[in-house]
């Protein structure tokens, strides 16, 4: 049963004073971390856990649990002090914080079962929490979630895009608390204490937007009362706090933040104060971890995946890869009740429209905010869904960081990015993705997807999304031939030889439009009788360094990369990697300069990339092979 | 003398008709672009080219000329047809647009001399609107900054970071205009025509907000008079605009985004309905193009740049690099009052606050918000600053649209990271830049500077300086050895041969923190009876290609890289591309799996780039060359 107000509010305060008692002893015991940052929160984190939310501490990852992403990462040992509190494991291990053994990072990542996503990245978490938000929807389920947020963080523009899409959304299974501690890391914040800046903006965005003192137990309960029973639009909870609250000789102080207390006299007196803190409970000391709510409904059953039809192009049709994108995320939505998509106002252009017509319910739209689109994607990912969030490539590098989190979190996310290149012409460079390779190949664990044609687009689609973890698909804006059959397939890893013969001299590595290309120097060498082996690299990341090795040593060591993309972190790199040591030499072609608007085959003339610079490089690679010289690849200087 | 309203609003009328006449001829020869959207905006262009700005037509970077940032920049027609309105060029090259022999692109770059940054990326135009606002303070000019807006643009996250920082700064030199017309690019924006939705947001971040009829000239004029009569604030424009105005046929309608109006039949059509949109002028025409008047008042002088002093660094005194990047910044800033720093709340974790401290009045707090940090930069690189923006590596990444655009834009901007890799420590992968290589060389025209010790970084930030373009520097947080005399030379290009002897069997290629596990494996291979030659690479990008292939040449062929930075896009992929046809065989070492927190030298060993894999390495080379077995390198395999 429900505690009464009477017996509730001294165990919260002292479970508050345990939070912040543990939040010193392991940051002082790592001698690093944030424990000023976790005292501010202290009172709202008791509340949340042991009055509020309604979860499984023995299952953190039960489908219809509340949610608490913990966006002002850098709090991790309160995090971790609650989970603990709440029995989910020894509090005992909360002394092994940030050791290279223990799972209990600096900042929170899913290594641990009770976090969602890592944080830790300032603006991020909130963005997460529109996707487990909207999950609820998905699955049917009245789960609730709660993100806490600090206040120097609201300065993240990242912060007011996820504010726009859970008010239009009507999000009111979110709220959101902003601890008010009006310190940032090297300064106070922008606004201080002054709550109204910080409650006019919210209310402007259209939330429920509360201000309480974030140390009176009884304002927290009230506000998470008045929040639940919010309809219509998400709530922000404005808590003014004081970082350091209950060690009176850093409360409030400037140069704290970031700073562990030195073990010994320094970090006693601050235990010594706050186990003063410690207040009697009439009716004897109760243990709110026993009585936290289990999860009040389950969802909806989710329809097994059915298998989704083969591709149903014809040889030699004229479909751009970006439609048959389209296309396909839409068969797929059909077939599977875990995939979604969303979108930043260029559905048309990705066409992922395609997807929103069958399956509006699980279409969302995030206007031109690309941060909230891969951000509320990965809370989604980690709920169980499978988000395609699609825009133009080149945009995509707006949610870098977003990205590179989601690298960390290891979220099952299959990012889109369509108009790559040079190759979409006369909008110009703004509007042209040549580093969107470089970027997700950085990352260790992205699968990176490039299909040339409709059928490879719709096979890697489904290999995306049959596939664990986060994958990139890049596709293009000009309509490419239709060039494999449709049960061909595309297994992740793998890449496809599309002309070769005995006599091959070279081996030309295309992907994407650069295919094409290839295809067009072989057809002219081929007529002034040089042959040359052609492969489609669909797939960047893995690369399939066997199959590379095997093309080259068969073609005298000979290579030739061709991508519509910049020189560094793409397809030429790529290969080089995969075949360093194997006695082969990368010839390659890409765009060096920052390039224009023209029409396409203009530019991928002009810029390096066409069929007639590839079969020059051939050409000059016969001749250095007889005559010996050392070969330098076009433009290669630099 | 200014003209009265009698006679100017029929003028500006017509010269609005004209702009949107000369935006639909544009891009119908071009076939393709955004008429649409430029209509919408024709009459507020009208008045702020030839009833507002001071400017000179012949001298677009006039350096106190009022500056206009187009955000919306695929309305990039009726910038161009503004400027030739205006007479700075011919009125025919406009049907150029789009044509890869002009430099009326898509969307507007710097290769036209009044663009400032390259737009087309919606949300940047309004950071950089604030850099050349913050450079008139800089500059002692009284020039004002114009900036028009989408509406469907202010879902990004990185307005409201500029309008944060516009407010914060009490930048009432800065004056937007919003085109609120309703439509997106492949639907009704979020508030439509909702402008309550577009005001209380803009009050609630401190702006004074103006909502007028964006079609009514009277209206325009009063709002421009009514912004620059405002003191302390900046002024958002609100304008209710029809996209399509003047075209009935498309006039608010759906559907007609980026869409030109087909030659003939329909562009004729339209056309003809715009021709009778020409007002009498009482008293006869006027040509306000040659009353356009001239900047009002000079700069202050900004004095000379004075010798830098050599650095002062002993010979093994122990000192980050992101202490002497800050250290090195404030001699410079007190050297060159075109130096301005720039922070986003981490100024005592990379030290950018030596600077704030001796140079208070140029150096800009953004709080939490890298896009608006970087964006500024860019505005006021543009006019004539040597902006350093800095902040943790990992969080570059969150400007990383705003990188691609500045590398577009070719602005003089030096962005500086710190933290990088995962020898930061304990704060975990969240903190840990290992991409941030890969994103700035991805871009053809970046300098990528990577000092190991205090001489090198304060040597290097003198070299970004007095480089002309984008440039990346990269600082490590531990403490290193200083190993370079204080009259070392680092030019950009080049690299440091560390170690050599005629013996060498190996080379090894570090940066930064590797440098220092090369050297310690050096010694102890040295104690085993093997040497090798070590480098640092301090110049990325540009890269010593001659230097690397004499070291590589002179090492039997064999060069190891090692990088604190995954594997892809980083010094590996640097090394291979330099040294590729030259015979060397590359073997990489870097970070190929999410790391996670502990302790600096144990994640340094654990995740393959400490002293022991490099010895490991060159072990297993020296024994490959005698057994002649094909070598892998360790964890190359993925």
């Amino acid at each position: 049963m429900p505690r009464d107000r009477a017996t509730l509010i001294p165990a919260l305060t002292n479970i508050a004073t345990r939070l912040r008692i543990d939040s010193l002893t392991s940051t002082s015991e790592a001698a690093s971390g944030h424990p000023t940052s976790c005292c501010s929160m202290a009172d709202v984190m008791a509340a949340l856990f042991f009055a509020e939310m309604r979860f499984d501490p023995a299952n953190p990852q039960n489908p219809v649990s509340d949610r608490f992403v913990l966006s002002k990462g850098h709090a991790a040992p309160i995090l971790y002090a609650a989970w603990a509190e709440a029995g989910a494991f020894d509090r005992a291990a909360l002394l092994q914080l940030r050791q290279i053994g223990s799972d209990l990072e600096g900042h929170p990542t899913p290594r641990l079962p009770f976090v969602d996503v890592a944080t830790g990245s300032l603006g991020q978490g909130i963005c997460a929490a529109v996707g487990t938000a909207l999950n609820a929807r998905r699955i049917g389920s009245d789960y609730r979630t709660y993100v806490l947020l600090g206040d120097g963080e609201s300065a993240e523009g990242s912060v007011w895009e996820a504010a726009d899409v859970a008010a239009l959304d009507k999000l009111d299974n979110l709220c959101g608390v902003t601890d008010v501690n009006a310190l940032g890391q090297s300064r106070a914040t922008m606004w201080g204490h002054d709550m109204e800046q910080f409650a006019r903006r919210w209310r402007a965005f259209g939330w429920n937007a509360i201000v309480i003192d974030g140390h009176d137990m009884t304002a927290i309960l009230d506000a998470l009362d008045a929040a639940r029973a919010t309809r219509g639009q998400p709530t922000m909870i404005l808590a003014k706090t004081i970082k350091g609250k209950g060690v009176s000789f850093v409360e409030g102080k400037d140069g704290w933040h970031g700073k562990a207390f030195k073990k010994g006299e320094e970090l006693d007196r601050a235990l010594a104060e706050l186990e003063k803190q410690f207040v009697p409970e009439p009716g004897g000391a109760v243990n709110l971890a026993r009585e936290i709510p289990k999860p009040s409904t389950a969802a909806k059953p989710v329809p097994a995946p059915k298998p989704m039809a083969s591709p149903a192009y014809t040889l030699g049709q004229e479909v751009a890869t970006r439609e048959a994108y389209g296309a396909a995320i839409a068969k797929l939505g059909e077939a599977d009740a875990r995939v979604v998509a969303l979108d930043a106002d260029v559905k048309n252009s990705t066409f992922s429209d395609k997807f929103e017509k069958v399956v509006p319910d699980r279409f969302y739209q995030n206007f031109i905010a690309e941060q909230v689109m891969v951000g509320a994607a990965m809370g989604l990912a980690a709920r169980g869904a499978i988000p395609f969030p699609s825009t133009f490539a080149c945009f995509l590098t707006r949610a870098a960081d977003f990205i590179r989190m989601a690298a960390i979190s290891n979220v099952n996310i299959k990012l889109a990015g369509s108009h790559a290149g040079i190759s979409i012409g006369e909008d110009g460079p703004s509007q042209m993705a040549l580093e969107d390779l470089a970027m997700c190949r950085a990352e260790p664990n992205f699968t990176v997807l490039y299909p040339s044609d409709a059928v490879s687009a719709e096979r890697l689609v489904a290999a995306a999304a049959s596939h664990a973890g986060p994958a990139y698909i890049r596709t293009s804006r000009p309509k490419t031939p239709v060039i494999y059959s449709n049960d061909e397939a595309f297994p992740i890893g793998g890449l496809k030889v599309v002309r070769s013969s005995a006599d091959d001299v070279a081996t030309v590595v295309g992907a994407g439009i650069t295919v094409f290309e290839a295809l067009k120097a072989y057809d002219r060498l081929k007529g002034e009788g040089t042959s040359v082996r052609v492969i489609d690299l669909y797939s960047v990341a893995p690369v399939d360094r066997e199959g590379l090795i095997a093309a080259g040593r068969a073609t005298g060591g000979r290579v030739i990369t061709v991508e519509d993309h910049y020189a560094a972190g793409g397809i030429g790199d790529a290969v080089a990697e995969a075949v360093a040591g194997a006695g082969i030499t990368v010839h390659r072609l890409a765009v060096r300069e920052i390039p224009r608007s023209g029409k396409p085959e203009e530019l991928l003339d002009r810029f390096g990339i066409s069929a007639n610079h590839i079969a020059e490089t051939v050409k000059q690679l016969v001749q250095a092979r007889s005559t010996k010289s050392e070969f330098r690849p076009l433009g290669a200087d630099f």
